[in-house]
């Protein structure tokens, strides 16, 4: 059975109190809205439909950004949930077979959890998500015979039997495209609100003799995000799972709670990352590899056996073959560096490619911008980079060869040779001396004066 | 009505293990009198005077370094509370109004318990400050009858009946200035410790018919510290409501924990702050700027869409106007930076003017200190500073000029004008092979000769 | 009485899911194995043995760094802790006295539980180490008669009586050495595993009409790390604990949960580490000294009133004397640093002797490797280093010596002289307006032509 994903985004976020809309905030790196596509994403449907309302244009930027292929729609008016899930009527009009809706700002739905709920559908019309809650508190609950939904009630409109059941709706649907369409369009804003509640359509399918049934998660799962304080909650929700499932793949971190994960990081059994290191998106660390403390890595892949930091940072393109040594206080930027190659102190490699064995000395900066234009560099294997070289791009430096620590280099470099570019040094005997009376003078001169 | 403070801060705080008097340690960066001084000043207060003892002249400094207007005075010898307060008599000889009696210790308390307290002045002579206790423990209990306070019984003395009251005494004392001095006169020290405590002023006040009352307050306000373990106690709780108030006033921060605030700190809506980062006093952030991971400010100005790290570093008097990018090992000391300038990697900024506009490359240096006195570095709009020039000071760059890389600046550039200080670049074919050669041959004699 | 002790390392840590043998994991930067031989050579035995089996060789060679003069003997199949206990006798054929039997993936017992262990070996045959277990689960129970210890049994094989038996069996050991072989010769495999189990001596000897008898000791103490989360939990316990003790030494620290120690940091009194700061093994910081955040030590020591950071790292064989400053990303590796000697910004000091009162400028480099071997920078007292100025070692500047600013030193410098080795400034007005509007009109030629 084909499957399309609808996923309300059209929310405001008031409680967020911020000008990004609610599902861009991120966790762990990405914008809410795209662990709901990711959740989605696994059952392979054929169309996904993004219903924007605030801040359309940046969701609308952000869902493309990470799938090309969805479709966003934009809800103009918030008229409630059944009316931002009818916006993407058009976009399935041709399309036939199960639609789920799912809530851009409720990151954390497995996978297998949507797919029971298409296994479910094999059997009932209609399919809710529901949860156990500890404290059910405000939700409504789902009032079941058997396996069998009978109704969805609203707490304020709940008895108190029916307070006290403890199994409440996550608000996410599962139901055949068309009858979710048909069906919404019965759903009435008779409320005090006026809006159209997508809730709704569990007593409309009821009243057609049509079936409904619940699929039951963890509270955990449907979690839904509306302040900055859930939103970190969230968040070290989402890192303690990762730190865990970590430790399991054989991950050494003697300071796991130091350690902050993106929402794709991978990372290869016995690598050890120490105290404060800080996965941005985007990085593969192969097994074996010494991520030292208060790294920062981001968008880059860093090979087995390679030692990294302390205070080393990464940035997206820094591609490290096997062996490789990235010391302290050294930013790599789009760059591939050979294997055994070491940059181990105080220095900035950008838009540059250094071959195998090659050593390169503490301050050295790859000149890569002119003021208008970025360069590039290449360095050969078993090259030695004297210290404080700049090396002005775009410039070829040839295997084997050595740079003149302190030299600019503006020319290409021949393999083997040696490249200078510095003054000879001159000694003027006594002349600190002179030079620091006279600086005091000067001081105590300014002092008086002043 | 007229308020004035006295601050009780002679304690020497044996069990904090530490030469520095216990109320000059420091919470979020201020010392612990710091922020009773704070509490207090909401009544903005005539008068403030602040009794010092053990390490009198450094509690003197701290005190009128944040408030010159304070009086500080000496409690010569430590022979209890009342004996305390009345060390200010002298410097309110003149005053009449309301006295309040808070402790250096204590550094929570709400600016709204104190304005509560002078309120029930109006019903009451005295006004004493209580909490309900958790555990009351071997706090004094405070009998009241109905609104009265009737008296205040120490723990030890304390019948069960009496040990069953939960209402407990912070000592946080309100009266007449006048009235206070006058009971405090007729306090005696016939007790196990031979010491004169303030809290018998109630007593003293009923034998005279008198009347008093309780105002009371949460227990976490009135904490004293008294261990290194209670202050970072303290610490912790102080962090999470700033925390919690950040999230409110809008900023976002994945991982607060690792987010340290200082008393002060003014942080902006839809700020991020990535995971840690320190603030030390005297930092605005305005809204829409991003501090990133590993960030360390103290005493600056970060204008709205500015973006700070990873591993910034803003000293005191950095001021940041709007978009400016601090980036990774940069170091920004006592300089305004202009307008969208950059200084991206690996440089030292301190005593300049950078103008709007204006690139600074990697492994700038302004050279500010001659070994004896510092000066000024003035750089213009639109300048591009090359890659490890170094800045002499003073020196003036002017707009639009540019600075090649590797340059030594030691003149004045004049605007548009190219300014070069290096050596040209010289090639020796195959010399970097001998070179090789000869160390390693070298290395092999050492180990054979060793 | 004389003591040896017999380690058991011989296991594989499955559970780990690592090639690196569980006791080589590291906890508060020593291996497993090292703290359990720590608690042990509190007795001050005349053998250690350590019995090894995976990854023999590494844990010999981790076990002889540690400790030059144990004993590393080999279990060439894993039959069980009787079996691996046996491994020790030839290397104790010559040993008359007490033998303890310890676990090398037992890192917190503590010497004054051993030394009872030994104590009560003046009244009984046989000392078992148990605890009181909170949660006494699947351990084997100790079944006692007053002070005796009658018989050990298995979870499996206790009666509901039995199982409501609190005191659990650690499975540390304390026997006369040549008792002990004898029992374990005694003991047989006919169980499930088919493993000899070392706990079946109390049976033996008991059949025997030997006493054996229990000394208690808190759970906490016998935790066996068995999976990398338990490792986690042991380093968090191991971390609070030793921040308690500093808060008691008088240790200063805002953040103690961002304070990581090794387990050999010795810290001062009054010194103050701010937060996210990392220790690994080997560092010593005297009073009175400031640890700022983000800094990171290893190896050194640091003097009373010296400052380091935020964002210095020390790396081994850093000895800074007093009132030295080592400032922001600044890394010192193999190098005494003098009395009042400042390295403020942005510099790498290694392989270097700094006398006292040198100010070292930003950019700083000591050149300490020429591709081959690494050479030693000797700067005397009270000598200028301006800022960029690359010290190709090896190379001595005297005293009073001063280095103009962006200069690579070659030579010695002599005491009181001013060394420079740069090239003259030179203006070329407006070429730098000449020379961006050339870069933009190249760089809209690109984008056409693409």
């Amino acid at each position: 059975m084909k499957t399309a994903l609808i996923i309300l985004a059209a929310g405001r976020g008031t409680r967020m109190n911020s000008d990004l809309p609610k599902v861009l905030h991120p966790l762990a790196g990405a914008p809410l809205l795209v662990h709901a596509m990711q959740s989605g994403a696994s059952l392979a449907p054929e169309k996904t439909v993004i219903v924007a309302g605030h801040g359309a244009a940046e969701v609308r930027k952000a869902a493309l950004a990470h799938d090309a292929t969805v479709t966003v729609t934009e809800q103009t008016e918030q008229l409630g949930t059944a009316h931002a899930a009818a916006q993407a009527r058009d976009s399935l009009k041709d399309f036939d077979g199960t639609a789920i809706v799912l809530f851009g700002d409720t990151p954390f739905v497995r996978p297998e959890t949507l797919e029971q709920m298409v296994g479910a559908l094999k059997s009932h019309d209609v399919v809710i998500l529901g949860f156990e809650a500890e404290d059910p508190a405000r939700y409504g609950r789902l009032v079941m015979r058997g396996d069998d939904l009978e109704r969805i009630v609203e707490f304020k409109d709940a008895t108190d039997e029916e307070r006290a059941i403890s199994l409440c709706n996550s608000g996410v649907v599962a139901c055949d495209a068309r009858l979710l369409f048909d069906l919404i369009d019965a759903i009435g804003n008779d409320n005090a609100s006026a809006e159209y509640y997508l809730t709704d359509i569990v007593g409309l399918a009821r009243a057609r003799d049509l079936s409904a049934t619940v699929v039951t998660c963890e509270q955990a799962e449907t979690l839904g995000i509306n302040t900055r304080a859930e939103l970190a909650q969230a968040e070290a929700a989402f890192q303690a799972r990762v730190r865990t499932t970590a430790f399991e793949d054989g991950v050494t971190m003697p300071a796991p709670d130091t350690v902050h994960f993106a929402f794709d990081t991978v990372v290869g059994r016995d690598t050890v990352i120490e105290p404060n290191v800080v996965f941005g998106p985007g990085v593969t660390v192969e097994s074996g590899a010494q991520i030292r403390a208060f790294s920062h890595l981001e968008g880059c892949h860093v090979s087995r056996g390679s030692v990294i930091g302390p205070y080393a940072r990464l940035r997206p393109g820094a591609e490290l073959a096997e062996n490789v040594r990235i010391g302290n206080f050294v930013e790599i930027k789009n760059a591939q560096i050979g294997q055994g190659t070491k940059v181990n102190h105080l220095s900035y490699i950008g838009d540059a490619t250094l071959g195998s064995g090659t050593n390169v000395g503490a301050g050295t900066v790859t000149c890569n911008y002119d003021g208008v234009m970025k360069h590039h560099t290449h360095i050969g294997d078993n090259v030695f980079i004297g210290s404080d070289t700049m090396l002005v791009a775009p410039v070829h430096i040839g295997d084997a060869a050595m740079t003149a620590s302190g030299s600019v280099i503006t020319s290409d470099v021949e393999p083997g040779a040696l490249a200078l570019g510095r003054a000879h040094q001159v000694e003027k005997p006594g002349m600190a001396v002179k030079l620091f009376e006279m600086l005091k003078a000067q001081k105590a001169r300014n002092q008086r004066g002043s």
